[in-house]
């Protein structure tokens, strides 16, 4: 099994640290590379789920036309380090600070942004009119967060038009397809949304090319007539999340805590990966902080910063045994560590987090 | 006002941010400080929450008698920058890497640490015979995450002097006082928790000088007839939580998440503060996923990575408007920055978090 041979490479590391198996990550990236090939939809995975250079590049080797990323900072990273196709998929409030580190990304890549009304629309013409970067109008599919309605999308094209933007469509993000059962739903919804907002911009005469949406757990079921892209971004590791919401199995979790016991009784042991480097997230129809990727019958019941309690359906195993949590929510659990151990066949690697802890 | 003047001295700065108002910071310090002078209860913080040089110090100048740490990563950093007393308050179960580092910290420090097994007291015994540490025995006085029950105490402490360490005594953690109305119960139970395992080395024929107990919420009700040592970690900021047990008035609350409205619709806004600078703790009792320092009565309904959606009771403030969130648990939060804006009246200071992401 490749468990048990993951555990002995490792073996001589000191717990805790997020470990990635590289065949199984492999895996994953090609998987959704293969299925979207020949469908026409175009792949821009979210980095800000691995903030790591060599990963986001093996998943441009697959085939993904550019990145996503959430902050101005995970835009200078990737820029940075070469990639040239960069979409900040946040409707940034400018300030003369950002605005002047957008302009030297804008500099090396070509740069798209988000605008999600009318006065972030006149604010971003304002800060970076003058800049050849494309704009894409937010809207909300459902999950109520950013983005404007659908039928909205025309207006604040418009806007953003007359300012000056170089609007090219509209985007959205699904979040509310993470709950259990929801995919499909959500995604026909999203696709719904998308065709009305495409819609709302060419009633405004203005063409919608890009319509982006698409998260990890709503990609396979997204309609290839209406997106022409899509944003994924746990797809590479799979996480506990995407188990329990069944987009994955166990064996395609790719990222994992390595931990130690520290201390056990009866079915219960606690070992020393917690909330510092799992993360402390825990949506309410979890069953709980985590999953064990070697022991689906086990639960992570409660989450300190540096302990997890595990009860087990058995006995629980003796301290000093090591153990591979995959945490709740990868992107948080990634952003506490500097660097990610690469399990591969010939011996662990270590990649930077290189874009960890880049908020503004 | 304080808090406008806040807001007027870190307006240069680009949002999300840690901010720490050091007038208040201070505040809490002394106040802690003071309330333990003549009570014979000595305070030991627990330095997890900061991870910072100049913050320990400062707990230091004002009586403190040494730090706690959770890690032997934490406690190098400390005894890398000159602090010489310090207690890894943790049930280590060590490698020998993990054992060559523990010697030296223990090199250039007084070091204390944890047991709460037999088999771990002859672990530690092992590695670390002839190093002249001390150890404590960890109890659960009710939270049921490590430690033994108070009256095996005395068989743990046995076996760890029967091979060779030299115990002083016990402690406990009273986490379950993370409950709302239960902050002085559960202060009774971890005294009565600490007295009986106290007895327990006793009929052992070991003296328990050491009987330290405490924590943010609990350490107020403490019971100084029996414990002679505190380590609370939250006091000098405070945050959501303590607040929503009645710990700490929002006035005491140090620490916050500098945030920008980034998009408004009625009376919901949304900020560019997220669980990758917040955190992503929400106990079950809690209102939401942190609190506005400046507003009692908006609630923070939901959390991605870089948004927070906030519920006001009226119109919500317009995109560029900046808030203070204070996150539900600080420890995460400042564990996710690489240094804290520290407020004062001569302009903004950085201090490191020189101890973030030490989690071996």
């Amino acid at each position: 099994m490749s468990d048990t041979t993951a555990h002995d490479r490792l073996d001589s590391l000191d717990t805790p640290f997020l470990a990635v198996d590289l065949a199984v990550m492999d895996r994953n990236i090609e998987r959704l590379a293969g299925r979207l090939r020949g469908t026409g939809v175009q792949l821009r995975p979210h980095a800000k789920s691995h903030k790591c250079v060599e990963i986001a590049q093996r998943q441009i080797d697959s085939g993904a036309i550019g990145l996503t990323v959430a902050t101005i900072g995970e835009a200078e990273v990737f820029a940075e380090a070469g990639f040239t196709d960069l979409f900040i998929a946040y409707p940034l409030w400018l300030t003369p600070q950002k605005a002047h580190r957008l302009r030297r990304v804008a500099a090396g890549a070509q740069l798209r942004v988000a605008v999600d009304s009318v006065a972030g629309a006149r604010q971003l013409a304002e800060h970076l009119g003058n800049l050849p970067i494309t704009v894409v109008v937010e809207i909300d599919s459902g999950h109520h967060r950013t983005g404007v309605d659908p039928g909205e999308a025309g207006a604040v094209a418009t806007a953003a038009r007359s300012a000056g933007l170089n609007v090219v469509g509209v985007f959205t993000f699904p979040g509310h397809g993470y709950t259990p059962g929801q995919r499909a739903q959500v995604a026909a919804q999203e696709s719904r949304a998308l065709d009305d907002a495409a819609d709302s911009l060419r009633a405004a005469g203005i063409e919608p090319s890009v319509r982006s949406g698409g998260s990890t757990p709503t990609v396979d079921s997204a309609d290839n007539t209406v997106l022409t892209e899509v944003r994924p971004g746990v797809y590479p590791f799979n996480d506990a999340q995407q188990f329990e919401l069944d987009v994955c199995t166990l064996e395609d979790i790719a990222l994992s805590a390595v931990t130690t016991v520290v201390h056990t009784r009866d079915r219960t042991a606690i070992v020393d990966a917690g909330s510092k480097i799992l993360g402390a997230d825990r949506p309410g129809w979890a069953t709980g902080f985590g999953r064990l990727i070697d022991d689906p019958d086990a639960r992570i019941v409660a989450l300190s910063e540096h302990h997890a309690t595990i009860e087990f359906p058995g006995a629980a195993p003796s301290p000093g045994t090591r153990l591979r949590i995959a945490p709740n929510h990868l992107c948080n659990a990634v952003n506490l560590v500097d660097s990610l151990v690469i399990d591969t066949a010939d011996g662990p690697l270590h990649w930077a987090v290189a874009a960890r802890g880049t908020n503004t």
